[in-house]
């Protein structure tokens, strides 16, 4: 399967169409920004770090029962997925309060949620990906109540396998954001990828940040972060 | 029913303890603020309209069965109302886009909606009323499940009666801010005030705002739009 047209550039990522109109071939770039596109630079390898472990977790979902986009890597950069028609809701579960949320509720970062918190973001980068209520989405006609249904069940679901698979490697999986889209079969396929630019990853035991957050707050050992969370999340002998 | 001791004073009321404990005295206030009282001046006679214009809206609730703090007006000022211990969560609901939301979505102000939107903000000064929704009012542990079930049914049923009410008398009713509280019975009650303070009123004919946004947004005619919604929603013959 070889790469035609780019239909698409963004922060992180390239997409181009294929023979097979089902599918799109989607490119993990270097690239790094934060602040909605405020901050830039470049993360050494992380393309090949974040489509490496963006595999490895949509092959655990797959095997749990959750339907993702993922069907195949074709080499360190390239991952061949279907092409889904995005619902413009990111969808956000919290764990831990960290980021954004501590300043907005006046909480502490690393507070543990008793429960869950479940958000819902407009995904425009024009008006800064605002949060919106279920009212807005059917307001602006982003989803119907079904797709937010699905959206909804299907994250908390994948919150319970990744938290579980990620404690055991001692990782704290504080929260993370996830794009849904639905193919051209009709049904609701994850899409985007799921790594330390979406997600945020402390070690268990010292508490330590593995994730883009090293990048946003200039933490240092950026790099260093991504490949640890590979290593541990890697199974013995799996190389492409 | 006399003043007692100063409980509070807000922005726009002071809240005095009577010899009733479970009984307060509301004083409405000429005072008027904007932006998180970063805009401030004074609205003459304001007091006396917004607490006139919030008994006939109390009265009117009252009578198609919605309970609120709601007792006597005791003078032009005053309002003797249930002493209610007043859940932190703001209970916003809006019929066209105006204001934070036009920016928020980047929709046109005076988009009609299609189904009225529910909103809930964290009543606080210190962070700005932020936007949450019912997740972060769990972990905030800010009211129930059980609580905000009767605050979202409660404020549908509300809104469609002042809907219905404004229109035959000429007024649009873009949207309004609620509180409510629990009653030393246990129950819940609706309080604050309704005024065009908490409401966006406009002419159904000419479009003209008739509330706090002639003041937040500099229009002029501020007094007068205060008078306007009295004039419209009293009844022949009912003065103090």
């Amino acid at each position: 399967m070889e790469k035609k047209k780019l239909l698409y550039e963004g922060k992180a990522k390239k997409v181009y169409s294929t023979d097979d109109k089902d599918l799109v071939i989607v490119e993990y770039k270097d690239d790094a920004t934060a602040f909605d596109g405020k901050k830039k630079g470049q993360i050494k390898e992380k393309g090949e770090l974040n489509a490496e472990i963006s595999v490895i977790f949509f092959e655990l979902l797959e095997e749990n029962g959750i339907d993702t986009h993922y069907i195949k890597r074709l080499n360190k950069r390239d991952l061949l997925v279907r092409d889904l028609d995005i619902i413009m809701v990111e969808v956000v579960m919290r764990n831990i309060v960290a980021g954004s949320l501590a300043e907005r509720l006046g909480v502490e970062e690393g507070t543990r949620l008793k429960q869950p918190i479940l958000e819902f973001y407009y995904k425009s980068d024009e008006l800064g990906d605002p949060m919106i209520n279920e009212y807005h989405i059917y307001a602006l006609e982003l989803a119907t109540p079904e797709d937010m249904e699905i959206l909804s069940n299907q994250t908390m679901k994948i919150n319970e396998i990744l938290v579980n698979f990620l404690a055991e490697r001692g990782i704290d999986l504080v929260d993370f954001k996830l794009e849904f889209g639905r193919g051209s079969d009709g049904k609701i396929y994850l899409g985007d990828e799921i790594s330390p630019d979406t997600c945020r990853f402390w070690d268990s035991e010292t508490g330590k940040k593995l994730d883009k957050d090293r990048f946003r707050r200039d933490l240092g050992e950026v790099e260093d972060a991504y490949h640890e969370i590979l290593k541990r999340i890697k199974k013995e002998g799996t190389t492409l």
